[in-house]
């Protein structure tokens, strides 16, 4: 791997090791390297996964007297290394570089890229991993939390509602959740506060004043700062008194997530789970329909793996995908109307052969007074 | 392109919207392309820096129908794009994934690929840009205020350092730090308030308690949400009095970083910045020494440049650099002693014919009582 473990969540497992700057890191046999400059070479020394740290100052020296020049880079430090360790070739993770792999080549190794995780064992959780997870989820609930309560202590004048004499706005909830996940040692990043018609958008972040009587999601996916690991949830919330239908759009999403959960289970195809949401809402008459500029009713997919990165395998779509054992996702219906307004709810549930572990926990009451 | 504009400034810079997950963007002459699912296309025609916005469900369709087979994948989808708009290679950005090059290629398409970012542009800033920098250091000195003012507020017992009642540790002022910029509308990742021998790891975060007269450098580089820009300051604090070693390591630091801020100047060498710092530190008899475990001294960069991305070109190293006119740069010297402590002192600054111009504003009091 050439990667920092900011965008790298490969580099990031393998090391257990947060460094800013991209470094070189590789695996022979069982053993694990890590090449570090200076900066970070003795914190790495005091605390990573990786078996042996090298020095990255020392394999840059090697490389040039290999190369016999001075303005060396990543690619002849790999080679020195190559020649020390005895590899001719790599597999390489899938977010390896292009330039660095080409110039691989032309130094005449062989190089092996695979989209995804070069980890398979990235799918499935370990316990202790589990209840990393279950620890990102009480940082999401921490943020529902605070979303929820200044929605309490809001007030309603003209049909808007108001926080501390301020109208209280997308941006105020996004921060209110920020600051709570932050005390629980996550940090949110892209949070969905999103009222009315902008939920209707599944990935707009919300902005403007928020109205009474209209739907409210909150989806929140924070990056616990310790592990790396990461919560999601979803709640959808109105302030006032909802109309019958959204009383009915709420219910067919609670019902359609709680459906999809309760199928969760080792060996069961996402695709199958998927399906039966839309046939879900399809026999509701909630209709689901795409045209030139969108789509409206249920139009992504019921969910994603959730470890490292905020989306990884497995998917829970209209891709065949068998659920292994201890491998955890979200599960998050929802069905998105213009005019009327957006819902979804989502859990994180681990996979087991008994069936769904919830991973997330946070009650389903969306009707705040 | 293929990347999301979390792990790739080059896509957010392209298109000034954020996509969590990846997708393909491309230049024909002067146009820029988005190839988007559903689940974001309707937000991206709504606003983004692309002159047109595809759809990827109907790239899909053409890919599939393109090589007779219902399982394509990106290269086929690029393949297809690539038919229509006559392409038979591309430049590819740094973060470009080899496995999608590889298949490019396979597919009989001409790949290259260049270390660090396909637009040089982004080395040199536009005025609004600029702005921006100088918002993200609004933000950093929120976060340093806050970490000052929690110093200021905190009282002395046994030699431990007591905030409300409680022993103040790393781990809380990073917690004041993070919410400060937050309430400025930045998140700051990877805070760095570390005190004492911790410092002297100078990518070390820092734990636990924080004693009184040892040295805290306090590093906040946040990024405001709503640009992708950065902020990135540092300044060293000690609570109760220093020793006069310590007074002379803070000056030292403290000289050197003027100095350096003063040499910045379109067309200098970033080479001729840091050996003068170098030079400097050494006269004063303040030395540098390397060994197994690590180094101490004056051992990193004296600065780099700053924007979408905390660490970008050019670099003001031992590596020959001409800084170009409107570059923005960070000047950071620091010295770091185990047993006496670590001292940092960090501004940005554009380049400009005429010298520095300082886009980060906070005193140099450090000695907080």
């Amino acid at each position: 791997m050439y990667a920092d473990t900011r965008t790298s969540s490969d580099q990031l497992y393998l090391g257990k090791l947060g460094v800013p700057d991209a470094f070189i890191s590789f695996k022979k046999g069982a053993k694990s390297y890590a090449v570090l400059s200076q900066l970070e070479y003795s914190r790495a020394l005091k605390g990573s996964a990786f078996d042996t740290i090298l020095s990255l100052e020392e394999w840059m020296a090697n490389a040039r007297s290999k190369f016999r020049r001075t303005d060396v880079g990543i690619a002849e430090v790999i080679a020195a290394l190559s020649k020390a360790y005895r590899m001719t070739g790599f597999r390489v993770s899938g977010d390896f570089p292009a330039w660095l792999a080409f110039e691989l080549r032309d130094l005449g190794f062989e190089v092996k890229a695979t989209q995804g995780s070069i980890f398979p064992a990235r799918e499935t959780k370990s316990e202790e991993e589990i209840l990393f997870l279950k620890e990102g989820n009480r940082c999401s609930a921490a943020g529902i939390w605070a979303a929820e309560k200044a929605l309490k202590s809001a007030t309603v004048k003209r049909g808007y509602l108001y926080l501390d004499g301020k109208r209280l706005t997308s941006e105020r909830l996004r921060e209110v959740i920020e600051v709570a996940c932050l005390m629980s040692g996550a940090v949110s990043l892209d949070t969905i506060a999103a009222a009315g018609d902008q939920a209707c958008d599944p990935h707009c972040a919300g902005s403007g004043p928020i109205k009474a009587n209209e739907l409210i999601i909150v989806d929140v996916f924070p990056r616990v700062s310790k592990t790396g690991y990461h919560g999601d949830m979803t709640r959808t919330f109105l302030k006032g008194t909802p109309s019958d239908a959204q009383r009915a759009l709420v219910s067919a999403v609670g019902g359609a997530q709680k459906q999809a959960v309760e199928q969760v289970r080792t060996g069961v195809n996402g695709k199958t789970i998927h399906t039966s949401i839309v046939t879900y809402f399809d026999e509701r008459g909630l209709k689901t329909e795409r045209n030139e500029t969108g789509a409206i009713g249920f139009f992504h997919g019921t969910g994603h793996g959730l470890g490292l990165d905020v989306h990884e395998v497995p998917r829970i779509s209209n891709v065949n995908y068998k659920l292994k054992r201890d491998s955890v996702v979200t599960i998050e219906p929802g069905l998105y109307y213009p005019g009327l307004g957006g819902c979804r709810v989502e859990d994180v549930v681990a996979v087991t052969d008994d069936g769904p572990q919830i991973l997330s926990t946070y009650h389903y009451r969306w009707i705040v007074k």
